[in-house]
């Protein structure tokens, strides 16, 4: 791609152009020469999009809340991206029929991308393209980007970095309210469903995650002293919703309480600090490549990986190793 | 703690005091001011443990699969550690009484050191202390230390990323082959095992996971060609067993499966290919960690948080922002 070309592919994905989307997505997650040059145009004023995680155990129906989720946004003619970083979601080609049959609804919607990044190696590089992706997506002007992921443990961590908003999704019997908040999910999410709500049981979990919340630590109050001084604005408690994605029930409240928690996130400055710690998870990533391939370009011997071999058979010590590479970093007047 | 006291902790750690291996793990999870000179004294000749992480998902019996591990490691006299990174393990003090019951017996044994990691803060703190504890457990000469991770997801990754083996726990009707296979799970385990073999369908999961298994992808073969010319070593074939683990059936399976997948991994030149890429990430954690104080330190402003907080307005986008750091960390030759 030229560079005129990569103009032309930002002004017509910025007008709508699903093509040109999916396209300045391949060329960014694939680490293409103009990465930095479409990266450029595409910050400029970025941040409009409400980036909506949604997490949970496999088989609790992450997929159908997404896709429920889809048609009411529709509905409000909101445009909706999708990023499928879950390799067991439909979006991400691993369909059972029925959920197929769901999506195909909105297949063919001009107004609703869906990208599955599972398909993109190994899960380490996923987190280091979803970023990107969402850049793109958010400068062609969605309104909405929801990141689905799968997750018990620590992968929550990642979407809680990347997400604006943190959708957890619960079912009745897949696990009760004790093994979730013990597996640290109950610190994570804004907003909880327990889905499958016609399901027997489905009150008692709902009621448990409530007491359990309300058992939980208070959250930090945002850090942000120039925000409106209106109190009730300060902490956000997180909400539970009864949901059977399936046929729309809850879904309403869903999407009203998603709204109540983008309009708590700008009041109260905490939106900003989110994407701030987003950002510099992004830019540390981008160092640590930055500065490892100036290493190699220089043609140093020790460089990162022969440091860790060294550490590995246990002849160097860690810190010896990043001290000795921050050093040459540092002293390194070259340009490569 | 002085100097001198530090040279003692680490003797007497090395001399097998669990008091001191305890009171060393504090100390590099704290940061403490002589994690430098502790951890120089502890890499001396490490590599010794082999370092079993063990994941599934939340109810499958992964605790009592390491509970009936370490008794049968200590009836061949093997010293054992356990890091147990899973909030909702009982060696993390989230525990079910039945499962503390079974754990006493290991308790009060000189052989057995049981750490939670689980307190240690947010989950994102986790994986970067478990490198630091599973160093002072391996210079204090265990033989054996087990990872215990909570996992669905991208967790795997990490926990593949620090053990030399990796054991997957499954258990039927939590989530069926397909699911797992999904789940990317079945990509990151050494040895897999179908827990609680005594259900129905356990026997059809145990086939549909050798199946599946089957048909993944073969893995990558040992790049270390230096390695011995033994073709049988070259790759390792998943092993998938059956086990009762409260009832310590299929547990003598287990342990030999570990013991073989120990020997091929030396044999295949894998296990120093494992540990460098862990080594990798722990130097590449400590060279952005003394980076960003290395510019605090210089008192400049436009650090990496301020930066950060630019690309989340829109104002400035990551690839410039890290270029901007990487020329301030490279052009700054005072020393901090």
């Amino acid at each position: 791609v030229t560079a005129a070309g990569t103009t032309d592919l930002v002004r017509s994905a910025r007008d709508g152009d699903l093509r040109s989307v999916a396209r300045l997505i391949s060329l960014v997650e694939d680490g293409s020469a103009q990465i930095r040059e479409i990266t450029g145009q595409l910050s400029a004023g970025s941040g409009r999009a409400h980036v909506v995680g949604l997490t949970g155990a496999p088989g609790v129906g992450k997929s159908t809340t997404t896709t429920a989720l889809i048609s009411a946004w529709r509905e409000r003619e909101l445009r909706v991206g999708v990023l499928a970083v879950d390799p067991s979601s439909p979006f991400s080609g691993g369909a059972l029929l029925g959920d197929r049959i769901r999506m195909q609804a909105h297949a063919t919607d001009p107004g609703v991308f869906i990208r599955s990044m599972a398909s993109r190696g190994q899960l380490g590089g996923l987190a280091a393209a979803t970023p990107q992706a969402l850049r793109v997506l958010d400068a062609a002007g969605f309104d909405v980007v929801v990141i689905e992921t799968v997750g018990v443990g620590q992968s929550e961590v990642e979407i809680a970095r990347t997400a604006d908003s943190v959708v957890v999704v619960l079912a009745p019997g897949m696990g009760d309210a004790v093994q979730a908040a013990k597996a640290g999910i109950l610190e994570i999410g804004d907003v909880y469903t327990v889905n499958k709500f016609d399901r027997d049981n489905a009150r008692a979990t709902l009621r448990e995650i409530r007491h359990m919340l309300a058992m939980a630590p208070a959250p930090a109050p945002a850090p942000d002293l120039t925000a409106p001084t209106d109190q009730a604005a300060w902490r956000w408690t997180p909400t539970v919703i009864g949901t059977v994605a399936s046929g729309g029930e809850g879904i309403p409240e869903l999407v009203e309480s998603l709204d109540a928690h983008r309009s708590w996130l700008t009041a109260s400055g905490e939106l900003l600090q989110r994407r701030s710690r987003r950002a510099a998870g992004e830019i540390e990533a981008l160092v640590v490549a930055g500065l490892r391939h100036r290493l190699e370009a220089a043609g140093r011997r020790g460089t990162l990986d022969d440091r860790a071999r060294e550490v590995a058979r246990g002849r160097l010590d860690p810190y010896t190793a990043a001290d000795q590479l921050i050093a040459e970093l540092t002293h390194n007047q070259s340009q490569t």
